[in-house]
């Protein structure tokens, strides 16, 4: 199978998401334990989360998903209503991202739920995007909080070597 | 939001899985430890895991996978190949099924595995059907194996009481 | 097997642990959808989650644990060392208690991801008393964090019917 | 935090497990997909599994408990009766065993489910060695089961490279 790694990159720059977003984000979650930390320091682990296949995988099957609801091409039309309007009970996006912080440890979950509660740069802006009209980032603020959440965790463990 | 109990039996049925095909996955399951068990009996584990709003949203959402893989309308070409010829490293498919076995418990997961790789009864036929061309049943034949092994968990707890 | 509920209470009572601790860790964590909650609102979620068999066999381990640490008696002193001082990058204790989360589905993991990092009341309680010499809360403030974000998420999905 | 790497392999040759049991557990999951592969050739992927930190943790924690259970000094004397009869629906030791899975992705989870169920070789043996009394593997056949269903989750994906 084909490295999907800069495809990848381009889908999320084609969604709005750019690799320099998701450093800031991983940097925030580490913010609490090395206080002068720079995002570019992040960099390396997110490039790294991206070079896995599993990764990759995800992220192609999350960007398709938010595009066919955007697309009003869904067979299910009650899938894409619970879709467009970011469903709060609706849980396989997250089941999706935990499968993606599962390869980082439980570091990485931990991470993830605090993003994706407090909503911090770039999640905060895919989420509250999602919510005009025409727009659906359901699976998308996931899952780049859940890279976000596996680089922190992949730097913290580097960090006490 | 909605019960969709009823849809989802509908979509199964449509996709050529029955509720009786699902029982006796769940029986086969808990044939080791009780060898005269009738599929039967496993059918109230089945419709009880059925009534879970998570399982109905995953169930929804991986029938949707499958008929958007075959319809040939994806917009990523290559996730839809992925998705047309089973591609063993693809693990999309078994995390949406982690996401119900683990509202039932570590039995479940295990049970998954098991039928995932042995391939009993309607996990076999849709495995193989889905070899097919034109058929795609990647994510069904994981969630249907999912549904099975969650009633088989819920039935060895109630047991065991 | 029996019915370990009433011990559970009483171990985490012996552990300086109360139903009321969790039920208002668990209404902190609903707090930003109903302002006006009670925490006795709660109590009935967080009764319903120690009445779980995989639940009450959770905690027990983890007292157990935390408990031999203290009394100096384990067999493995690396171990031991660990567990004293609270290792950060241990995940074991992370990791049962997503064995209790994942029975309440994905709410309940991003609850519990946000309430460790946050520390809130009986959380940032045990964490901070488990740091005095001689104490070990290392299972304990997760596996309350874990009850407290099962309870959370069972009275979310109930809510919504 | 120290590699305990060394010290996983002496404490899984105390408990009687040795590496060259768990390549061939390992090369058993692979068997379907390579018939002629050696268990030699599992030998580095396993090597490469105990080599993660959390992984090394789980080992230590997992053989500490069977071993504090056989010790009869446990405080929780329903927990050590549980432990030592090797429970059907106790679930901490298969949480745990996750907690490794998990590292290596969606194929390391079935792959665990499977020998855990099939009871393959060195599974095999600590299980029934288990039930004699006074010996408790409960947490070990699950641990070794783990580390086995990784080592060829990772030798898979190694190999579509």
């Amino acid at each position: 199978m084909e490295d999907y790694r800069q495809k990848c990159i381009n889908l999320l720059k084609e969604r709005g998401v750019t690799l320099n977003d998701i450093a800031d984000a991983a940097r925030f979650l580490q913010a609490d334990y090395h206080v002068d930390l720079l995002k570019e320091e992040l960099l390396d682990s997110v490039l790294s989360v991206l070079a896995k296949r599993e990764v990759q995988l995800a992220i192609m099957t999350a960007v398709e998903l938010d595009k066919l609801a955007e697309s009003g091409k869904m067979f299910d039309k009650d899938l894409e209503a619970i879709l467009m309007r970011d469903e709060g009970l609706y849980g396989v996006d997250e089941v999706i991202a935990y499968g993606i912080c599962n390869l980082y440890g439980s570091i990485a979950l931990t991470n993830f739920g605090f993003i994706d509660k407090k909503k911090y740069g770039i999640i905060e802006s895919l989420n509250s995007h999602g919510k005009s009209s025409g727009i659906c980032n359901t699976f998308l603020d996931d899952i780049v909080g859940a890279i976000a959440a596996s680089a922190a965790s992949r730097f913290a463990h580097r960090w006490a070597r």
